[in-house]
């Protein structure tokens, strides 16, 4: 359970690293679309290992194959399957995982919930996962920047203690992509890079924080009062693996000020009601207000290192455990893309569920 | 839309406030479980306006009526639906709100999203609404207790820069209700209550972030991959109005240390396997992994405040508003209750989901 | 589990007989619709005993109640909330229930499946449990019927062998609600009514079919494959209570016919592509052609006879027993209300998830 | 929307005839349950064109590909995909079809619906969409057969007037396999296959109905009140392509009788309570009741016939059209399978709802 996320754009995804393929089914994609694999693949490329020196050096070309949906370039209406086959890496490097739990990883928990799991590259816990994801992100930014011309940019902010200047305010797809990194501002980046080769050299690992800014989203998305927009993006960042918090706007930081601080005055600026600042970070009660949505991921370090560490077998025998195989010493660069490819995955799904209320019986209007 | 909740322990909601009543009901609470109003109400108080010197003078006695699912005192499987009733309070106090929009409320958004909305007491914006969640949360907390006796606490952990000392560790229920700001530790209790009072004084308001510990839930819950269990706290705390972030065991802190440091070790304890530390927070790849479930969520300072503000009316013209009526200069103390009611929804939901998949066919047990 | 209907226009019913209250929250409706509580007791007045001298002589007035989602007589877009008291009616007529098992009845299936019941009136099982149903169902055809004049009209097609003769074509609300038993020919209503109560007369019960057309529904209403719409109808219907059977269109009688003479010829009139026949019943692979919609649902006798019975005791021993009370001996005219109110349910969350995939964005449009 | 079918044990599929491929995914398996992709095939051999000398003479191998969810040959509870290719078939014989439209097809109301549609072989409202039910039904087959030994067996009951007598009541898998009509019937089958072949030599179509039995249901499935066995099963039916009729027990033939003739007597049978007769067909009140469950699926004849007709095109201009390809003449014989596929998956997931409100915490138990 819990492997298809949306209500009326809805997904669902499968696939084991190390298993046959990963892959994703889309039900609810509006027809008409145009869509062509390499609007997949290019998101895809984003996420693969081995597109730059400071990912995993496995190369995957993790080629993305539509199977449905789509006729003459147009989308159907219909489901839309995309799989991605996994190539045949039956290693020995993840020999040992089958006896030993990997500290910080999900074998233990997966052991205790199925009685079983694929041990070989973390099986359905491994980030390869996201594949699927990515995949049905690309066709909902496309429909958001075709329907509405929305743009969402998520990029690296911090890593550890290294972090963007409040100051970097012109952040877009393009100053993402210009580093490796995927951080907009040049000398943070480089630093960041150098902190990450470094950490590697060390067999070790490093987190950080991905922000994430949508511009030209309307006002009037989201559902009070489970289903704010607040929550869901909540919800998609969390389920994202390694991801260990999730703010909007002034987020944790706000708790410092006074609401005399806090609050986003109204006014009207060109005959639009708006608001002089945005502490909000684009939602008030769960809607989006039509101010840029922005909000901020934590992700832990990784929790592969290629250190000895202590552990036990699943039988509960001491022993110790040395990362083998070819991993990231620092994984936001590579998460960018999926968070944004959630991020669309919550905008199309609320987009239509505002629209079937609000748009559909127009009484009194 | 929105208005429901869970997958097979599932709420619905209602109620606007100063409207006719607010409301709940559950589809699919186990039958047999003992429940009577009082188990109900018990909770309702602590979550209720004019409880201590400290929260809003208003007086409402918020009494929960059973109106379906319990037979002879036991619960029957049907669903169980809850009504409170609204005391009259049509006050005068809002008349200017039909007009002006409040800063960093949800009159503006309502007005954007449904092209109207009840102002009286911001209607289904108003924290009046989680009265619904409070009522089915305290079933779910009587379910969790009685049968597997786990514990939920939530207690406030800082307002403003005012924040427990890390060394704290005895939360039970007894020390956080000791104090009517909900804070476990003495001192940091009335240092709380003194800047509440002063803020108030000056016609302010403050925030401040609430923590919450699950103690003795079984590994295994949570479902991989949109539903990992932190995926729908995080939702479910970011469905609470005023809410502004959440963290899960490290949290954004997590995002400064390496691997090798924030890596739990796997040991052996009492036949037990544990981790030695809990930097996870209770949950790995998204599954509960049996140590303490811990987790962390942001207010913003309360919007309304009793000093005048600039603002615009619904058709754009400037204006200003002062916050009239008897409110919260901090919500946090009342938002306790509720934060623990929206734990216990979740882990009830998520205990009958793998319930359903991993013990209703054991094949290979 | 299972008290809620519906995806987008969502209602969750709650209410045992002779407990506290029956209601609905409908979740999901549109806002800016005019609603009054008179919009909801017109349709419960058709359903509620003591209607006519065919029906149980119980009369209970059925007082329907607005909880929320109305404000100035108008929507809001949030939940809306209804409830119906029950009378205080815990009379000693069903003493004999809590220990032996009406034969037909579900009392023995819900203490197989709950491990205990409400034994007075049936509890849940009792076809109070409609109210919910018929309230919400009011609210829905009110939405057909102001956004785009669709008339839903059913009607008792057949009682035992006594049957509408196929000529009679012109059926509306008026000539249905012209008999006391719901048919629209005036000659077999006559016969059927003499039936009702010479069967009666014998401590008998008979059942019958409901007929329900639907004139106005636009083409394009019909998720496939799952959710196609005589597919959702079919569902409501056999969700009723006492039925077995549904059939749209041809239904069972089409499968003697050869395809040369089912099948529908497509012809142009007046501009517009519509059928010569319509043994499609109006949906063609799921979706609505325009056409009108018309289904038929079979209901079994009344369970409840007032002739002795053998049956058993819940631990098994024989025993007889002999209805009490004042029963239906036959539903079928206050199913007629129901029947259109399941119905209306249907086609607006059809209309509102249609619209969402299809009319939010228009690609190529 | 509309392509995925379950609560818990969900299915969501794809695929266009004459597409790349047509498939499933089910999220919710159980862990540990034994599978290979023969269990899937044999049942996909059941339903594949091809099969006998009264089915299409289209020679489709349909070999599933078992993509993810399975390690080791059991069930890892992650979700499992299966696709299954479509062979190259973009024959001329459906070029005029998009032009015009078959009569009593869905090309109207997919190019209503959707504003497009894959007119080759029907693309999605074609039977070949069946595939991936049938491939999730026969995982929810052997969990059935492995985990409390039930038996599901469907037969094709009457084609046209040719109906198997009601003396026959010994009907399993191998007796219905034993002839190419699936007809248990020697008999009866033969003048069901003469009457196929016949109608086929004359280039037009009949129908029928599809029997269902399931033996070993224990009592407690269903969950009231919309979700009810028989209402879930009557949904699954309406959903096949073709159907236009459901009946449980006594159907619409029980609408004859006397609640005194139809009431089925309880009696202590060997220490169980069980029903002397079986008019309810195993379901009151919607919740399983122990006894056999049987029902009964209406199919309309083949909608294309290889004569010609009158029809419109997508302008509305008259033309005429005479069916080309391989069709069957009767889709019966392979609707079996996926009346038993359906029913199946309606049984797990039930059975897995039942168990998580019921067994997951015993109170009073």
């Amino acid at each position: 359970m819990g492997n298809n996320f949306g209500t009326l754009f809805r997904i669902s995804t499968w696939g084991e690293s190390h298993g046959g393929s990963v892959g994703v089914v889309i039900d609810g994609c509006p027809p008409g679309l145009s869509l062509i694999e390499e609007d997949i693949q290019v998101e895809l490329d984003r996420r693969r290992p081995g597109q730059s020196d400071i990912t995993t050096p496995r190369n995957e070309p993790d080629r993305v194959e539509i199977l449905s949906g789509v006729y003459d370039g147009l989308t159907l209406g219909t489901p839309i399957a995309m799989n991605v086959r996994n190539k045949d890496a039956r290693s020995s490097a993840y020999s040992e995982m089958k006896l030993a739990y990997r500290p910080s990883h999900a074998d233990f928990t997966y052991d205790a919930k199925y009685g079983r799991r694929m041990a070989e590259g973390g099986g359905r816990s491994s980030a390869r996962e996201t594949i699927g994801r990515v995949a049905a992100g690309a066709v909902a930014r496309k429909i958001l920047k075709e329907a509405a011309n929305i743009e969402i940019v998520a990029f690296v902010e911090s890593i550890q203690d290294i972090r963007i200047p409040e100051s970097v305010i012109d952040i877009d797809r393009e100053s993402v992509e210009a580093t490796a990194v995927r951080c907009p501002h040049p000398e943070t980046a480089k630093a960041m890079i150098e902190r990450i080769k470094q950490v590697r050299s060390e067999g070790d690992s490093i987190g950080g924080t991905i922000g994430c800014n949508v511009v030209g989203l309307p006002a009037g998305l989201g559902e009070p009062v489970f289903d704010r927009l607040e929550a869901d993006l909540a919800k998609a960042m969390l389920s994202l693996p390694a991801t260990k918090g999730f703010e909007v706007g002034s987020g944790f930081s706000g708790t410092s000020l006074r609401g005399s601080e806090h609050n986003d005055i109204f006014e009207n600026r060109d005959g639009q009601i708006r608001t002089r600042t945005n502490q909000a970070g684009g939602v008030l009660g769960g809607i989006s207000s039509g101010e840029s949505l922005w909000f901020r991921t934590a992700f832990k370090p990784t929790a592969t290192i290629l250190r000895e560490q202590e552990t036990v077998t699943s039988s509960g025998e001491p022993t110790t455990l040395i990362g083998k195989g070819r991993h990231d010493a620092c994984v936001l660069p590579r998460a960018v893309p999926i968070v944004e490819a959630m991020t669309a995955l919550v905008l199309v799904d609320h987009w239509m569920r505002n629209a079937a209320q609000n748009d559909t019986f127009k009484f009194g209007k």
